[in-house]
């Protein structure tokens, strides 16, 4: 049985927790503390993303702009985004994800600011589709 | 492209494992031990918040209320609510968030009582509008 | 504004990766290893719940069965479940988590095998009402 | 009352930040870093899963193919699927976790690089059937 051909995902992701940790402990950039979405694009065709980030008391950054290949894993940590601006640290923040094409999305942060790793997860918040 | 301008989100949400660790290791304010609520306002209303706390033997807390501006993210520390009174520390509850517009809800808690913080964190149950 | 009267929650639920470490360290019993089913029964009548626990290679153990309160947080670990029987430490199981009356519920361990607990949580899987 | 007759689950499901932690530290094999698919088979039928592995820059991985016995928990270390190939440790991958009869998925990682484990978990993705 081949990968499979079903459409999985959809196109509209909410992560409600973003925070990058200001500091770390351990070797780098592995245990860099990090916030991170991976996404997976499990279709034939390539997805084109575009990721907002909301702030508490300013309006939202963004697009950043991002391609995913036809079968393909991409992890992207907000801590490398560079382009419009870079996502401030040590800052609370959302982000809306949407793609051109259906995705899956899971946010992780890894957080070395004491020392040992902790890490937490989450499927993201998948806006159903039209 | 601009920010998204759908509705994103429901009106009703839930964290079912809602506790405040009594206790914190390391640099104050930002390793105490906390249980956060995270919201996303991703549209174009500002948002009224409610929050009610259930609690194993007693009737519920709250309402506590809060308010998210248009395109805005509202990270909300339980320890730090303390209208109509603080929520108890070092005790089980859950809790129910209500919106008057469509937002998005991730529970996070971090736990520094031992010497390395520990994190978790799940989108909460999201209650579909009727 | 009272509490909600609408039905929060479906009546069944699923912890698919369920594990109690068989070690802990520091205080006790705060920092015993310990994993939990945490639920929310938001409405006026009384959750009768009965939990079935999965092996990985023998029949499912239970009925276990709980009784919630109207408007009331239960948070309930495995580790002290007996009747009919205690659910084994240090093996993999899963559990599916059955409600008279919608509930919400969220999985959450606490690991304190090494010098720094470690935390992880999920809400549960919510399997739709027919 | 005997467990649940329903189905439950559905027989697609998505792992988006798929990765093995490539160090450990602690007694092994308990404490190993390593990633885990967490399955429950509640129903009365044996259950056929075939997992594919998403790279970041080559063609999936698998069909890696598992069996369920009916009424049993699962709990698969990716690290120890070796057959068409090993998963690569140090490696961003996503899942797709294809079953013949609805399961339950949860994914966890524990991460031992450092002094003290940390772990993460979250329910998976799960794809509505047609």
């Amino acid at each position: 049985m081949s990968h499979p051909r079903t459409l999985i995902g959809v196109t509209t992701w909410v992560i409600a927790d973003g925070y990058i940790p200001p500091t770390s402990t351990g070797r780098q950039p592995a245990m860099t503390s990090h916030d991170s979405v991976c996404m997976l694009n499990a279709g034939d065709t390539d997805a084109e993303i575009e990721l907002h980030i909301y702030l508490t008391d300013a309006e939202p950054l963004g697009p950043y702009r991002l391609r995913i290949g036809a079968r393909r894993a991409f992890h992207q940590r907000f801590n490398d985004l560079s382009d419009p601006e870079p996502v401030p640290v040590d800052t609370d923040y959302c982000c809306v994800i949407r793609s051109s094409v259906p995705i899956v999305v899971q946010h992780t942060r890894l957080d070395s600011r004491q020392a040992a790793n902790a890490l937490m997860t989450t499927i993201a918040h998948p806006v159903p589709d039209q």
